[in-house]
């Protein structure tokens, strides 16, 4: 591994540095890339490249949804993506978004795949097979492991939002609760954990905030999926410490701003008035 | 697409016609390989071709795990053992076991990894952000999607194993039950659906073959995770159609046999062994 801060240490310095709780989510789709470069070899890493180098001073996080570069064969792409990012703009941590989720041998290979081929400095995982399917990730001790929690999406409700019986208390609690204390203390080894809680009802995220203390929350679901900002600042902040704790993830608004061959000074834009409006609701 | 049968029709094929409900789980760790074959080029491929071409006609199924070769940069090798299974073995369907788990375009994109590059016939996927997680794939109606449900892990139980409402019965029951119930009614909108369920508990897979009817049970953790098999296959089975509906994993017990040059009919041999303990348990 190349030698970084700690996952948490990192994001603390670039909400600092940055002021910003902006994280430009990377999800390529080259049938929206602009006319210069599509049909073109690298046109993934070209891409990415140049979002990444227009909104690098802008942000908190890089987030590279790996099933974008999967679908296309391009994970060498991909290497040289996070490879370009650490060189370039040291300064932002890289969460690798593959949401894995398995056990044991499998779960250490896929250890090796975000830590060690792509260099990330977080990986999301799912918890549906409990703590194993998160600590192989601990032997990284200075990596960062983003725990799928609360998801925005209509279905998300099928399982998180189940009631189950709680162990530690006479109240009952929601499924997306109790993954949220299990991540906040039994799970949370190496104190680099997060979680992932999406945008579209603030007040799950202030419950979420009200049980983990000052765990980042990666917050996808703002912009083109229009989340509320303000509302999901407010619920999000950490007490007493505004403009930490949070890494609020846009895609599509940013990437895809403009599709002419100005579309990096349009993404630029994009993620300077996200930014900002992230910054005004503080 | 290439032109090939239903998941569940190829699956009623390979049952009967090699009378064998055993999957051979290829997981290749190039730490594990024979002497002939460390440090060689391509040798991932080699590896799993091998062991391919000396079980074919005794199993139902063949299940890569994509980690392995994720985490060793050798998807292109992963594409060539999958094309050569389709040339070589068309009677036996590929699990692409990947256990991906996003929503909308991302999970689209995990739809296209799976079946239009890799050309698997069934793929693994993860159920916590529910049935948008799922629904991506129903496009492709004539594959397979295989939930995970109940996995045999210690861990397992952190979630699978809470006791959750239930919103049609008086009952609670568990949410890996919950999770059977779902993908037996309305997430089956195909029929290609089929779940995970760990073998360590056959009370359990009991509890799911009862919940779900006939459809296809994938079952990990015979062979070296030590499951029983006669306790297995009695839980597992279809009332009134034994031989069918488990698709029964054995990886390590049989890729690694032997590490010597003559692992491939190390394997043959550990495979009829097994395939055997099946039958004589049906």
């Amino acid at each position: 591994m190349k030698n970084r801060p700690l996952f948490t240490e990192q994001l603390h310095t670039a909400w600092a540095s940055q002021d910003s709780m902006l994280c430009v989510g990377l999800d390529p789709d080259p049938q929206q890339f602009p006319a210069s470069l599509k049909g073109k070899g690298g046109a993934i890493l070209a891409f990415c490249r140049e979002i990444v180098d227009a909104t690098a001073d802008l942000v908190c996080a890089f987030k590279p949804q790996i099933a974008y570069f999967a679908s296309q064969g391009a994970e060498d792409q991909l290497e040289q993506l996070i490879d370009h990012i650490h060189r370039q703009h040291p300064q932002v941590p890289v969460i690798l978004d593959s949401k894995r989720g398995d056990i044991g041998s499998t779960a250490q290979q896929y250890a090796i795949e975000a830590f060690e081929r792509y260099q990330a400095d977080a990986v999301t995982v799912n918890p549906y097979m409990g703590f194993d399917s998160i600590e192989p990730y601990l032997k990284y001790a200075d990596r960062g492991v983003i725990v799928l929690c609360r998801t925005s999406n209509p279905g998300g409700s099928d399982l998180q939002f189940l009631e189950v019986n709680s162990s530690d208390s006479a109240q009952q609690e929601l499924l997306y609760q109790r993954v949220a204390r299990l991540a906040a203390s039994q799970w949370n080894k190496n104190g680099q954990l997060g979680l992932v809680v999406g945008a579209t009802f603030p007040e799950e995220i202030a419950k979420v905030r009200e049980i983990v203390g000052d765990m980042p929350l990666l917050i996808p679901g703002i912009g083109a999926q229009g989340g509320d900002i303000p509302a999901t600042v407010k619920a999000g902040t950490v007490p007493g410490a505004p403009g930490t704790g949070m890494i609020i993830n846009s895609s599509r608004a940013i990437l895809y701003a403009s599709k002419d061959i100005h579309f990096a000074d349009a993404a630029r834009q994009a993620a300077i008035a996200t930014r900002d409006a992230l910054r005004a609701a503080k």
